[in-house]
């Protein structure tokens, strides 16, 4: 059902993704312009998260016609997924499922459906046909049964959010502001529409992202709510890295807010296309690609809190010291949640991570 | 255990009382200062409500060596109920059971325990023999196994503040200024106070509470959130009632900080002591008493949330039709719970209602 109305008039805020989870959804993997090789290497690697996250909480898995009976293969026994069949144009199931919401007072839990332009449309968009991706997140909640606020025709993507489960949500402005998304909006306006639709009362604008991030910076790569003002940032000290300049613009507003600050490093070497990953990609027409030695938007923050885990990226190599240190510095953050680490080079080469292909479904009551 | 930090320092925030619990905390009456004839007509109106709690929610039952045999046979065979074992001085769980906070990010619960010294110590208290109820939060969390943060010597009564779960406390400078309470405390200090042991960022000062109520007008008899920056608050229309200029200024307040206000009018007509009742009561010395004619603090903003309903006080007689329409305000308002509308005459004649005898223990995680 469409709901003629908003959440922050009925009462409705966006949880905190750390808050408990109904479910996860998640889409399994084909597009050949972002998966080398036929996707094979990251299925195998989404269907190891799926199972993580099935250890604690539902899964819904998107598949399409062409990809069910491998996702089934794959996930064979594991309890708690279940199939949802539907067409997408690729798998960021953060940036295309729909956003929920919750009424804390009746617990009741409610989807926000966004319009999708494939992160900057024909401005500086990804993939010139998005309409499926468009169309995922009302489908979702058709199959699932939850109630829909349709924030069309306004253009976001999951991951240029994040939310304290307070009414203070955290974006960047280089995402938000930029002209691929609602270039008519005045910063004043787009603020109204997060407000309205995600329940909030307050917007921290951090100004950038990270490096070469081609979601215009998604906030979801570069800075996370760990609990109530307070968050972990990608963080480099090495002042040569363009990063810098970046996390330290960051980090002096998140200081001025007030917002408790844990920096955490992000890969000590940049991670690369190699030509081995060129060569496995088919793009097709209107599609950015790739180039060899092209530098990935690597960062730590990319990870998902499941009800009893945060998955973390891992990139390995000769990051394996950085893989550690992050481990570290999240499990001595966060004690309660077991921190698992996911070697996550076959989903950086798609250009996201562990938390651009994930979404949660607070609980209920 | 006694945690030596804050739940501020720890992440941990006071939820809103209608976000879902794990339990309520609730004490067999037998004061007779308090409850007149033995407390007969008290006992029963207390099992009703242990019954409507446990219908949703477990419920903690503190008894004494003398009502424990006659709890159990007014609440046998009721489910979810679990008898403690520990002395008080009276039956107000909101003001002597301890207050809960949780990390959101953890889910875990904690509890805090306050300095009670019976509403003004010896100042302006309400009896002279308070070293049970003061050492009851305590003894409750050692049988129930949850960690504590300790407040003393700092003096507070959980009726005396109402949380948002965001952040925001609200409470009423009547009380919480009174010379009984944190006399060497500026109010700065007493809002830091707040803050650290609520995890608050904000309070918001309602100037007054209910006329005549012995508390020093307790915000919990006055104003309670519904949802986030939404409240019900006692009102009467009518100027020459000295409980008007009380609910104005309050009304003032909550309008200039944007929140929500749905007015819920006081019983139509005064409910007062009859003499009938006063020959009941049997005072100690050091005791506050009554008189025949006394208006009591009779408001229906003194209702309580259980996982399932609110349960609202009723007053009967000539406030049938009152009582009415606040069981139509608040069914109006929190459409997804039951108003389960409690005859509390016997409650208020002990001078608190629904929301003075229970306390909640937040769902963890």
């Amino acid at each position: 059902m469409i709901i003629d109305s908003t959440p922050k008039k009925d009462g409705f805020v966006m949880p905190a993704e750390y808050e408990k989870h109904d479910a996860t959804i998640m889409i399994f993997p084909e597009r050949p312009g972002s998966w080398p090789y036929e996707a094979k290497e990251a299925q195998k690697v989404f269907a190891g998260i799926i199972k993580n996250v099935a250890a604690s909480e539902k899964i819904y898995v998107v598949v399409s016609g062409n990809t069910k009976e491998k996702a089934a293969e794959l996930l064979e026994g594991t309890a708690n997924v279940e199939f949802l069949e539907i067409p997408t144009d690729d798998a960021w199931a953060r940036d295309t499922a729909p956003t929920f919401v919750k009424n804390r007072s009746t617990g009741e839990v409610r989807a926000v459906n966004w319009s999708f332009n494939a992160w900057g449309g024909d401005y500086d968009g990804l993939y010139a046909h998005y309409e499926k991706d468009n169309a995922l997140a009302k489908s979702i909640c058709e199959k699932t049964g939850y109630d829909v606020y349709d924030a069309e025709p306004f253009v976001l993507e999951g991951g240029s959010i994040h939310s304290d489960g307070c009414g203070t949500i955290m974006a960047t402005e280089s995402c938000l502001l930029s002209p691929g998304r609602n270039p008519k909006l005045s910063k004043k306006e787009i603020e109204e529409k997060l407000k309205d639709y995600l329940g909030a009362d307050k917007i921290v604008w951090l100004p950038r992202g990270i490096y070469n991030d081609e979601t215009n910076e998604h906030v979801d790569n570069m800075c996370s709510f760990i609990n109530k003002n307070e968050v972990v940032l990608a963080w480099t000290d090495d002042n040569n890295d363009p990063q810098y300049e970046m996390s330290l613009a960051c980090l002096e507003t998140l200081e001025k807010e007030g917002i408790i600050v844990h920096k955490l490093p992000i890969p000590d070497h940049p991670v690369t296309v190699l030509e081995d990953d060129l060569m496995g990609y088919v793009f097709e027409e209107g599609e950015d690609t790739r180039e060899v030695g092209e530098r990935l938007a690597a960062s730590y923050v990319n990870f998902y809190f499941t009800n009893k885990a945060i998955l973390l990226p891992q990139f390995g190599g000769e990051n394996e010291e950085s893989d550690k240190r992050a481990v570290k510095i999240l499990s001595e953050l966060c004690k309660d949640r077991k921190v698992i680490p996911i070697p996550a080079r076959d989903i950086i080469v798609g250009g996201g991570n562990i938390h651009c292909i994930t979404q949660q479904i607070p609980a209920k009551g």
